[in-house]
């Protein structure tokens, strides 16, 4: 299977919406061993989306489109593939079924214009929507394939996955399945040249990926069946844990905040923040774990140096000696938060986010962190680069990736 | 200027990048009324190259292409364009000290590859580039024009502000300026019917975007100066105050947390914070804003009832009889909280933020607010929509709005 991805809709030309669903797929593509030859946008223009497949299908045999599936007159992709495989349009009982029970769900009422969302080419394979009206579909004809997918992400993601991977997976007779193993305190860069003679492998592959909380790998195997794909997945798993496992945090789902969560349960130890520079970010991306309420007793977030000596017992002499970013503060605010809250574990930061508030000895991207755990204290000082928001970003991900390797200590 | 866009790099094809260029580029060329008319992103494949210029091509006389400029093998975006519009290819003696300054300024060595950096289609316009080392250029031939530009959006973006936007008014004979307008506690679509009769202007145009923190409208004029352009922007945009004042909480670059904080500073408050359910969103957004320090006093994070007591002296009986997502209970936090913190201004927040937590009359997004000024209390109640970060989310957004609202009633 050789494929391009054609998105279909003026709004995408006007600048209006970023094409995430050609990224989604073509990585997903990927990752089952589909090459994905171009993509294009095209507007809804009839004649223009016939040159666009003709240019789409130069290299390829299938062209998957997004968008112009909506009950409007601007959504024409059905009428434009119809036009293209040289087949009639026909009204789909299932689909028509699909749509019906949609409205009917959610007790409102369907327009006529939304019947013209059940037309598909002659033979078209109906792909359920169960998150919209508009059903997308597979057509083919004379070699040529065309998988009709809705254009929101939230709709075509669900739709990719239940049923255009089981298409893929039955016309390869191979199931495809992913390991996910999740990496912070590490370039991208660094974590690519220590795997680098595992990246080149066919199957499983390895494929890296950068994001804003560290770094990851992705390994995947087609095979006949679940249990065989995992078992090609395993060795390459164990070599990669083996080879950087003090970077590693999590594999799958799994986020540094989770993590740390689902450890503090395990342990039955609860957590407590005093963020000055971050200013609420660590304990806003805790919060984020639904079921933290279990571990997470609060915060004090010490703007000021007032707030240090009232709220966490911060002595003056370490302002004026030391100054609010430097080691002495950083643990008096994580002793103090720990009393305050009486957990078992508490994190301290105080840093210089910039752009202001730098000195000669203390740059933009100073930040000391605290860690308290069952009364012992441990400080970092990290040096952090980016602007303020990264450099505020980067030490929240820092702090909980610590916080995770010292929890899987106990 | 007709105009398609063309990026060039076999990472976007699996999947590893999401092209933020072309929507940059598009919603940046439509405010300067000119068509786009189709994007493509092909592999670093020559051939391949040449057939997407011929695609791209068809319905328009200039095409921007992206990526390809680096130093390595791959990059062969300035080699297509030579071959493609039948020119030679040359070094270029600015492109040459451009990139020789590059490396001096940040002390680095220049690697001979870099100097392939400086090989254009002879007769190029160069660009140049503040923040990388490769150089973009503006090619023609035949009356076809390519815009070569980078490919890390960080670059790109400044080189179209600083270089292709001068080229396109030099050649239009004119300059566009645009005036945002940012609204927030009302939907897009409501937004559009309010000021639909607006929306089909050729000059100014008037352009509707949607954002996580609201909404927004771009009024953009081109006229022979900057001084005509803003005229012809005046009256549309006091046309747009004048029909949804209610709703409008800045201009241009404002943001809430920018707004709040600089209504804050002119009037000389301060202000304090008690969140539960956000647990630290909206402090940390409003510590975005460089500069918070002088207003900003600090927070407590009060998620477990205890805190609640402890910190913010919520009487136990408001727990026991009210429960914590509750008027009494936003009510005392937001005075426990200026009380605690001594400031002008204090906001609280508590509610469901889900999955967990929810009760027959207190569904999920239930939140109660309070904001207290100078000694005045009001609470508000929010029904929220949306996963448990949308409604955190939403939750911040709606306080931070509300809050600007009452501070310029002042």
């Amino acid at each position: 299977m050789k494929c391009s991805i054609v998105t279909i809709g003026t709004e995408i030309l006007l600048g209006d919406i970023i094409n995430t669903n050609s990224a989604y797929l073509s990585r997903k593509l990927a990752e089952h061993g589909i090459a994905v030859f171009s993509h294009h946008t095209v507007g809804d223009n009839p004649d223009r989306i016939q040159d666009t497949f003709k240019t789409a299908f130069k290299n390829c045999d299938t062209v998957i489109t997004t968008g112009g599936l909506g009950p409007t007159e601007d959504d024409i992709t059905r009428e434009a593939v119809a036009r293209f495989l040289g087949l009639e349009l026909a009204s789909d009982a299932k689909a028509q079924t699909e749509i019906a029970a949609f409205f009917e769900q959610r007790g409102r009422s369907m327009s006529p214009s939304n019947l013209k969302q059940a037309m598909f080419p002659e033979g078209s394979i109906i792909c359920h929507n169960s998150r919209g009206t508009a059903p997308g579909a597979i057509a083919s004809s004379n070699g040529k394939t065309v998988i009709m997918l809705p254009g929101p992400p939230f709709e075509l993601e669900l739709m990719f996955q239940n049923s255009v991977l089981p298409y893929i997976e039955k016309i390869s007779s191979q199931v495809f399945r992913s390991r996910v193993i999740h990496f912070s305190d590490i370039g991208e860069s660094e974590m690519n040249d220590r795997v680098k003679d595992l990246l080149d492998g066919k199957n499983p592959t390895v494929a890296p990926y950068a994001k804003t909380s560290g770094c990851q790998l992705r390994i995947t195997a087609g095979a006949k069946d679940h249990d065989y794909a995992m078992k090609l997945i395993k060795p390459l798993e164990d070599e990669i844990v083996n080879r950087l496992p003090e970077y590693i945090y999590g594999y799958d789902d799994d986020t540094l905040e989770s993590r740390a969560a689902e450890l503090l349960k395990k342990l039955s130890m609860t957590i407590s923040c005093a963020e000055s520079c971050t200013g609420g970010m660590l304990s806003s991306t805790l919060v984020n774990y639904a079921g933290i309420s279990d571990v997470f007793a609060g915060s004090v977030i010490s703007y000021s140096n007032a707030v240090k000596i009232q709220e966490l017992s911060v002595e003056e002499s370490i302002l004026e000696k030391n100054g609010a970013v430097s080691e002495e503060c950083a643990r008096a605010m994580v002793i103090g938060c720990a009393q305050k809250f009486n957990t078992d574990v508490a994190i301290s930061i105080t840093g210089i986010a910039g752009p202001g508030g730098a000195t000669d000895d203390k740059p933009v991207g100073t930040v000391y962190t605290g860690l308290y755990i069952n009364g012992q204290v441990s400080i970092r000082k990290l040096n952090m680069f980016g602007d303020r928001q990264r450099i505020r970003l980067r030490t929240v991900n820092s702090v909980l990736f610590n916080l995770v390797k010292e929890l899987e200590k106990l």
